[in-house]
């Protein structure tokens, strides 16, 4: 329940497509820097509908080799020596070194955890904002700023008013926005992008997106930015000197995974499927009593462990002694249940850690008889809960 | 024959491996950022055998998105802002931004073309590097130095004796060999490993191999760099910051190719059928009388054009016009002649440009009727040869 991959294989209609490009010359070599035209259209053909204006498939999209290296090429297009780049905490670790490889230096802007959060089950969009910290965060040097929505770990979907808030500050200070939304076909409140709030804020918007998170398939390192021309074109430059191009029949088995989601129904299913998974795993929550923050979006769910009461005189090894408490109850549940979790201070700065150091993240996209298997041990958690 | 990429697929026992990988879950999913064990494992027994000491699959071998994202690596790794790194012209061109990128200054030394290359077919051995020239080249802040053998695009595959001085002259000076090997298994005449001469050079020398130019899939994005603990860690690192982890089933599909080579004789088959097409394809230039330097490794052909006379009245567009006769050259060949080749000044540096403003070069892996629909279509050259 630790590391967010999947714990089962992309439908068949996507996997078949992908041993199909197998067998053809073209989709084993080089594709274009920007991607292969087929998986560009596909893309524009399929957030055409989300946007107010038309996707231009050589234009508004291009393809980077996972939405990570796609992050990293958007950083090495637009940061400067110096330039500031704003992200949330709790945050993807892999932003920080990607922004600080062109010399970027990162400024922080933390998410607050529900003020009741310990005590009873709260909602992930209880996460909340302080814009004025934010606003207290833009200076001069002020160049981009990272948003996550659905977010990772929080499981928060920023509300319209949230992102139309941060989307007016971005435009009086001309920052650039680089929306991450890996998750974006998994949201079970209603679900904004902020490339499409106002023609503004979309001059400004890279939106990030992954096959991978998509289809079940993190290991096929897929990813993609749509975006305005002006913007898209400093993104496909940095990423041809970067990896030069990306794998040739997983795009291509990508695209047709977009063309054929629809018929497949999968976009709908893919969502009921994962919603089903957080209600099936957060049962067990409930029956303890422990508290957690429900997901809005995405597939990883953060439970409140303060309830928990640690064996006084438990041994802990000394890099774990010496971290927050998170690590404690993190290594607790590997070596007395059998479980694995993610301690969420990784996630956050020294100074804001103290946030989080009762939450432990659990991800739930895998097998249902895993998860029924965690339930069953973590059930072994009552008898620390006072 | 302009871009060097397969015009075949890979052979079926590699092609099958990747549609079993498809099957496998974890063969989806995320892969370690170092590389799958088995793919390090698998190249750690392939090349063992070339080293004088035993290859550690977890120490000595790291898994990268591709050759070209592992040569940036190795820049990321151990460029500050102002370190210098010698590169030898022709170079690839990605090369010089991955260079620049953590703020290094690329230091150019050139190849000599053979002195009667413009009237006679040569060896690509007889393209020479100038150690005084090299010498001069070195100053304080060089920190490493790039290796290409077999050499794209001249087809040289250094000498024992070439290596030996360069790799001498590291030791003296403590730069760091970064070894670019994609090639390493298209040699025609012997080949010997830099990283291989002896215990001091072995220390300093990175090699970089390729998955997708051993396997004729250069869309697979699967590359590697081999070499001691205390530099391939430094490339680790690097590349989980640039890609986190590399293509999942690809990697499992390269282990298995590097396992069942030697079964299907694969090595000995590729070497044999690409150098029956280097001498296919140069028959034509043997019937035109036109000089070629003959390969000594690679599916690169250099010919020398400075015979053809172009019609002096040809009109060439302003991008054509205003560059080397190589460009000019390649122009008339797509527009005339219907051959796509690439002009090897893009290969230079301006000042050194002139070297070879009458060479072509021709990629030769490609399927037997092709180049022999290029070689009807290169006879139309006759009547511009005087």
């Amino acid at each position: 329940m630790g590391q967010g991959f999947f714990g089962y294989n992309p439908p068949d209609f996507v996997l078949n497509a992908a041993k199909d490009a197998l067998n053809r010359v073209e989709c084993n070599q080089y594709s274009p820097t920007k991607g292969r035209p087929r998986l560009k259209k596909a893309i524009a053909d399929a957030y055409s509908p989300f946007f107010d204006y038309e996707l231009d498939s050589d234009k508004n999209v291009t393809i980077t080799t996972g939405a990570n290296e796609g992050m990293l090429s958007a950083f090495m297009g637009f940061i400067e020596q110096g330039d500031e780049v704003i992200v949330f905490e709790p945050f993807f670790d892999q932003y920080i070194s990607n922004i600080e490889m062109p010399g970027g230096k990162v400024v922080y802007v933390p998410l607050h955890p529900p003020k009741d959060g310990a005590t009873k089950t709260t909602s992930a969009g209880d996460w909340t904002l302080d814009m004025k910290e934010l606003e207290a965060a833009v200076t001069d040097r002020t160049r981009m700023i990272v948003i996550n929505s659905p977010h990772n770990p929080v499981g928060k979907v920023f509300s319209k008013d949230e992102l139309q808030a941060i989307g007016d500050l971005c435009v009086k200070h001309n920052i650039i926005i680089l929306s991450d939304e890996v998750y974006d076909r998994l949201y079970y409140v209603p679900f904004t992008r902020i490339g499409n709030l106002s023609p503004e804020i979309a001059k400004l918007t890279l939106t990030v997106g992954s096959g991978g998170k998509n289809f079940y398939a993190t290991g096929w390192r897929v990813g993609y930015l749509i975006g305005p021309e002006h913007l898209i074109k400093y993104v496909s430059a940095a990423h041809t000197r970067i990896c030069f191009s990306s794998v040739s029949p997983l795009q291509e088995a990508t695209a047709v995974a977009f063309e054929q989601a629809d018929a497949h129904d999968f976009w709908n299913q893919s969502k009921k499927e994962m919603q089903a998974k957080v209600k099936r795993f957060c049962e067990v929550f409930d029956e303890l009593g422990m508290p957690y923050s429900d997901p809005e979006g995405g597939y990883f769910v953060l439970a409140n462990l303060a309830k928990v009461k640690l064996p006084e005189d438990y041994e802990f090894p000394p890099h774990v002694a010496s971290r927050p408490r998170d690590f404690k109850l993190s290594w607790f549940l590997i070596k007395e249940m059998g479980i694995a979790a993610i301690p969420p201070t990784e996630f956050f700065t020294e100074k804001n850690a103290h946030l989080v150091e009762d939450w432990l993240r659990f991800a739930v996209c895998k097998n249902d008889d895993i998860l029924d298997t965690a339930k069953e041990r973590l059930r072994g958690l009552k008898k620390y809960i006072h």
